[in-house]
């Protein structure tokens, strides 16, 4: 019963197995490894991206911080949500990287809007040499809280970016998860609605822990490598990066992990809608939902060994019917039955 | 009639005679200079100070950028004002500085409150090694609108980043304007209110371009030192850095100035308030005015060769009587004709 | 027949089967997972260090850019061999992590001697705030010539720094190459010889990506995991990187290995000194050869298929008894055969 | 007496002039003053290059770390003497200001060869992702040893940059000193010969704290801007600066200048090899004489009130014929008469 996370479950078996097939050998290092061969053509199949540069790292703030510096000069300023990870949960990963440049926050939720985009970005930028200059636009898609942009969302954002010259940059931790909910291709939801840089995840929909960066322009590309070497994220040993991706990508894996995920995060959505006192806005779009429920229903489920994050304080005291606010995230390897067994805690 | 900023007009004449009374002879360079003991003691003296590590720097953005990369990992945040200079008009110099540190805007006002900032605290510093970690607190007096924090005012600032173990930095680029306008001395606007370090300006009071940075407890003296030498800030002929300081301090020039810039302010606060359709809010706590004025008042002072931040892009076409926002800024430099022909020109 | 180095063969199987183990269930992300907690005590016992700060990361160039940046102010140099692997193989990583700080070459080949560090560090630091300051001292064990410092070496190395206050790291990416080959224990290779932090690797040592980096005083220990998470080096699945080390330091696994990659090296050493037109200065001291070669020697050999880095742009024409350079690099995996199959092809 | 550097006597007189003549009335800030204007119009005339970008900054440290931070990434090695002051004089700025490039040591003097700068480019850029890129070469002029490079020198420097494609920035703190020397034109010292960017030195010639920047590919003009702006180098009153460079330039101030602390050092240099016991190799070539003096000869001089640099601790005690090595600089203010003294007192 852990919904705490989608980054501390199991990986998926096909993972495991692809860096046992890769343990054969003697294969060039640094991302020389012929797998890495396969995995660059395969993205750029699977992105209808010919020409896209296509780089392995490990994490995702690495994903992110190495995009964004190679799109943004020290004296600019990133335009993100301010619930963004790359705001709130990289310890300055995109200042230390980009060498001082800053964030500029975006209206008040995770879902950034053009209207809201426009005005931070006329906000900055005015001020000629003193203040920062303009930098590029970063969108999460799945959001921090959950919600998955349209593909209309997304195109009216970059073009809001474009307006203005700017590059938009999408952080796609949870890349998988919005594909499969919205039903649409990787091109359409990319570079057919402008987006220019993609941190592609892996780790937290099945893989050990791999992140491709795609840049649909690949002139940023030696830059990258120069960047990513001297930061300590070229892999020697980079084959069982790669493995990891190629199996990531063979029969669809990707996609069926995340619309695991995805339904089991409907199933428990519906289940806990069921019970009284429970408060949901929506459907959850992808795997994650934001809830209120009361604080017995909290008690009942961390004695039964529920693992979540509760968003309060006072779970052991005060009114029991009082909502107290939670977020659960379902990742691929949950089963339905452990989904039900939360419920039945959840119910009392 | 210029009153665009405190930036442009003539320095003191007495600072141009220091210079050249400085020009005689060989001497030491780097801050090694005989009239840099002199000024390190006067300041020690003027803020009571015997302990304090003194030293000069030639503009704002240096002295702030400079203290508070003493003060701050490259991993933390400052907390400031959301149009505090170091925020608006540095270019991104305390992250450049600070080596990729991040600033967290306090409020929504040019003045924090106790529980403003308080709530900014709270809201960072929760997520371990996620998030940027709590860095100092910096306080602009004045600050960027004009207004004047009081003593009681800074005192519970500094208290509210002192319950979280976080360092003040006060901004002071027009610290003499606060002080004769609060008519206090300056250990009372600092240390004895809880600041750890002061940008102390000179130049936008008088001097050609001349800063102190003081640190009431000395410990980050030497770390202070190499990080002035390898921002190229530390002069070689450092004798006419020092040489302004001890003539900006001399027989209380720097307050004498200060009380002529805010005389000369309310003397044109004054004389606007009387006028049809100008609003200006309280009285100006010191040598800086927003005020709103009417579209046809402005075009006259425009006409009239009238120099100050119209805030509107709409000068040239609509409603004569619409107001519209400005900025005017008094030097210690302007004589009250000037102000009277301004006025007469705003009369119409 | 891949003796082109120890970064390109495959990873142990006990490498891959504890990945397998660790794949079960869910666990804390972030090295807040159980494994963590038993390679940290593991490490702490091996070096008799129970007080030592105990870190994983994925590469060798991020062990040695985080713990050299935890141990050196911007405005210092770090005093290392000019063939130094942060100096000439790390694309400036040492220069970004610590915020611009300098290199200083000491001596003119890969073994330090107390001499040439004494007279580099009396080079430096003389010029009080104008030049860079001194920092600490890198030493690489086993050296990127493949030689191994002598425990009175490391000693003399680290009595010189130490008589000028100035800290140690050892850069360990062939630590148990060394430590066999001494015949010594961890405690004795470091802390006993006065090293105050090592980067202790796994990779190049039959892993798939871990190193471990340890301070034998705790004091950097925060500040190194803030500037971990910053630098995008912190996994989320922690636990796949202690798995590997758990795995590799299990019943003496680096030992063995280091012990058959050192083997295996002398088997070929010893071979190829019998071959005529072939030198070899001294015993190789670990698992890597710098020798020279014949020029048809090298051709058969390539022509066999043999791998490794021929140190000549003029492979292809020429004297074909002239001598040209080669280095030549034995991993855990090189079986003997396959080392006489080399031999063999070499004779020709 | 004083002959211990350039930075330390007064500024020329009508460098104080000039400051007056500028103070008056308002101007606007950050280098929109009417006198710049002047300024660059003037440097495009002397330079013969209409098309400059040109910028003034008050230190020489900021003026080489700023242009070089335009011409270098941070993955990139920057080539120069080992003695140069970017290396051992400016506590790690260039390194600071390019986000952390490194410098690259050409040959063993302070005079590079072409021959020595084609080893170093030779020497780094040949390991693909894993080393540092190469960056500009800097060159001194005059020489940290007080030495001139030949035009010739300065073409076949140049030529063997841009064999690699490399740009060139030469560090003129003492440009007029070598101009006198050579008697060429500015544009003949520069771009006629390949320099790409110029820190051009009006500080340790008679100024009292301004330099020039100039690139004569204008590309880099708006990233300098910023740079110098979030480095905290823009001077808000800006005019003091263009002042002092408007009269260095007038009537060829600048060249009267050099050419009297040349002469003086020519006669310093005369009087002094005509002394028994004392060394000096060749003519000085500009107003710096690297020189061996008997030890008592030093002890007289130092009792009379001399004021150099004597390189040798061994001042105080020791054979009385022993020579000791000792640096000399002439500045533009030092009489016939206080050179004749000194000679005097070291004849004894």
């Amino acid at each position: 019963m852990f919904f705490a996370s989608d980054n501390s479950g199991p990986a998926h078996p096909a993972i495991l197995d692809a860096l046992t097939r890769a343990n054969e050998g003697y294969a060039m290092g640094y991302g020389d490894d012929a797998i890495m061969d396969e995995v660059r053509d395969r993205i750029r199949t699977i992105f209808e991206a010919p020409e896209a540069a296509v780089y392995l790292v490990a994490t995702g703030t690495t994903a992110n911080a190495l995009a964004l510096a190679s799109l943004t000069a020290p004296w600019q300023t990133i335009f993100c949500s301010p619930v963004a990870h790359i705001h709130e949960d990289e310890c300055n990963a995109p200042e230390f990287y980009t060498g001082g440049a800053k964030l500029t926050l975006v209206g008040d939720s995770d879902r950034m809007t053009p209207a809201a985009l426009r005005a931070a970005i006329e906000g900055e930028g005015n001020r000629g040499v003193h203040g920062p200059q303009r930098g590029p636009v970063s969108i999460t898609q799945v959001t921090e809280r959950g919600h998955v942009y349209t593909l209309d969302d997304l195109a009216a954002l970059t073009a809001t970016a474009r307006d203005y010259g700017l590059k938009t940059h999408l952080d796609g931790a949870r890349f998988a998860n919005a594909l499969v909910a919205l039903g649409c291709t990787p091109a359409e939801m990319t570079w057919k609605r402008g987006i220019d840089a993609v941190s592609f995840g892996g780790t937290k929909n099945g893989c050990i822990g791999v992140e491709a960066v795609i840049f649909f322009d690949p002139a940023p590309a030696w830059e990258f490598e120069l960047r990513r070497k001297r930061g300590g994220h070229l892999f020697s040993k980079h084959r069982y990066l790669s493995a990891q991706m190629q199996a990531y990508l063979a029969d669809d894996l990707w996609l069926d992990l995340a619309r695991r995920s995805n339904a089991g995060c409907a199933r428990l959505a519906s289940g806990l809608r069921a019970l009284p006192g429970v408060r949901i806005d929506g459907t959850p779009d992808a795997n994650m939902i934001y809830t209120h429920m009361p604080r017995a229903m909290h008690q009942r489920l961390v004695a039964a060994g529920g693992v979540y994050h509760i968003l309060s304080d006072t779970l052991d005291s005060g009114d029991p019917d009082e909502a107290l606010p939670a977020r659960l995230v379902c990742d691929w390897s949950m089963p339905d039955s452990e989904i039900d067994r939360f419920l039945a805690a959840a119910r009392g």
